[in-house]
């Protein structure tokens, strides 16, 4: 099951609404959705392939895809993740009671697809045979305070390598984060989920009361009619499946996981990905088109049609898309999000 | 006589060899060239106004400034100001042996264009009845190490304001400039000449013998023949007017004028022309199209068709135009041109 809801603010103006993450060409010659169709071919049969989108995506989603309709899940609203898991477990669970559901990010960036498939294998096990949310962790690169925490417990008995859960935590800030990083047992909460669909339901019902009611509709006969799926998505609480069901459930688990990972959530995160600061090309990289540069350093370049031509500068983000040119600075202390809010405020629609 | 040859190289993308600065609305509505055009015409009837430029701006110049093709002196080869001043002296003279000439570059930017007037008529006065070489000299507003200077010397006797020149000095280091700026009796050397033809003709027979050599073609009869032109350009030696001859001269007056210039020769002037880093837009400036600002301070955006966003940057000049993007420090540390040196040596002349 593939969350493909993702709005991409933090990567404007690369990403706009109608043409969000997943569907840019970030890192490498496939979209990042081709890639996670990829991923996720390794380990599932392509007739078990779910896609969950909004509706301003459908069509872009299935073209890109070649899934059909019936597969493709069309969130009515944007309810954040909390609703379309759950959506996506009561329409799978319908197929099949015991059906283990992957929900994996249309826009996750991660190179080792082998060891992805193998680390997805070990936790589906468990999932099935343990009634156990896992989420997987991820070993922290850096003192991130752009993404949530899972502090590692013991080992769990019967499955090599998976763990219980001591705690989740929410974004922290850079000292926090700092410590996370020197004390090892901590690992980002990197947003990919298995469990049987039966189980998360389970926990919905008890952990998440709201969501659990909103559900009410697909548990009449008829289930996932159109009318149905409105009915639900109006009245469920919009939240991430983190916050609304794996930080409250005692029945979590995570599978520490050592693959190369990254959300590229961000031009920062980008930037890092790509090893900008790095290599002998004086930190620079240049994606998509075509950069002159002279005395510039640890630039990020995204080009387009034209030619960007740095000259003297450094720790920068020049984006060139169609309609906008966009520069920032590399030190992460600005979010993307204002500038979009701004534009918003302004009416500005077309740019966004 | 305005001298539109300049090639406008520190101010590219902007500027292209195809379309220098003088075609620019670099600072208001009009291209330099139309208002250089403009003031001359507060001191020059029509008729007597000249444009000398290279062959691949004559037909742009002839059609901007309405003059017939007999006054826009097209130069052959590019042999910087010395032989276009030359050339031009020789032309006007032929007409008018007692002709004066105020020569001025096309692409300065003089706001009070009345001043401007008073004072090349003033000059104008000198340099017909005794016998000199007038430039003006504009007061330094900044240690700049991009201008020639002139010191100061004693009042000349006759006419207001007019003073003898003590000597002319070449681009200053910080230091030196500094010095000249605190000391108060130098002065830029704003390259703004007003002579009688013949007078800077013998001063070019005595002081430039290479270049009054090679004007021998228009000393023959038939005169300024296409080919008398093309013999004496591809002779000419390639130097500026100051270094050929004011320099070595003894008939150099200079009138200190007060009036605000600005030969617009960098993104800096142009950004300290526009008060970039004042005011209370946060220190912005927007020229041409739109900007989109957040936590950005001190930026010059050149926009052109589409929207220049800028998030938690400072002191940078971006430049849009239709096939480059140019991002560089408003320091003025960075050279352009050796931005496009490196274009010219990787053959990549379209974007020149």
């Amino acid at each position: 099951m593939i969350l493909a809801g993702g709005a991409g603010e933090r990567f404007w103006p690369a990403s706009r609404s109608d043409r969000p993450k997943q569907f840019l060409r970030v890192l490498g010659r496939q979209t990042l959705l081709d890639a996670t169709l990829s991923r996720a071919r390794r380990f599932a049969r392509k007739d078990r392939i779910w896609i969950a989108c909004g509706a301003e995506h459908a069509k872009a989603v299935r073209k890109a895809s070649g899934l059909p309709a019936s597969r493709v899940l069309v969130e009515p609203r944007r309810r954040n993740t909390a609703m379309a898991a759950a959506w996506a477990s009561h329409r799978v669970q319908r197929i099949d009671p015991d059906a283990v559901l992957a929900v994996l990010a249309a826009d996750h960036h991660v190179p080792d697809a082998a060891a992805f498939a193998k680390d997805i294998r070990l936790a589906a096990r468990a999932a099935a045979e343990e009634e156990v949310l896992v989420t997987l962790g991820v070993r922290p690169t850096r003192p991130e305070t752009g993404y949530g925490y899972v502090q590692v417990g013991p080992r769990a008995r019967g499955f090599p390598r998976l763990c219980r859960v001591r705690r989740f935590v929410e974004k922290p800030d850079g000292p926090t984060a700092r410590r996370y990083l020197a004390q090892g047992d901590y690992r980002w909460n990197a947003g990919i989920f298995v469990w049987r669909a039966s189980v998360f339901l389970a926990e919905v019902e008890r952990r998440a009361p709201d969501l659990h009611r909103a559900l009410a509709p697909f548990r009449r006969p008829g289930g996932h009619t159109r009318k149905a799926v409105e009915a639900a998505f109006r009245r469920a609480p919009t939240l991430p499946v983190d916050v609304a069901v794996m930080e409250r459930s005692d029945r979590v688990w995570t599978l520490p996981v050592e693959f190369a990972w990254s959300d590229v959530g961000t031009w920062l995160s980008l930037a890092e990905e790509l090893g900008v600061g790095r290599g002998n090309t004086r930190g620079n990289r240049v994606l998509g088109g075509e950069a002159v540069l002279e005395g510039a350093r640890n630039n990020l370049v995204w080009a387009g049609e034209r030619v960007v031509a740095l000259l003297g500068v450094e720790d920068l983000v020049v984006v060139d898309t169609e309609d906008v040119i966009f520069v920032t600075k590399l030190d992460g202390r600005s979010d993307v999000r204002r500038l979009v809010a701004k534009l918003r405020e302004a009416g500005r629609d077309e740019l966004l």
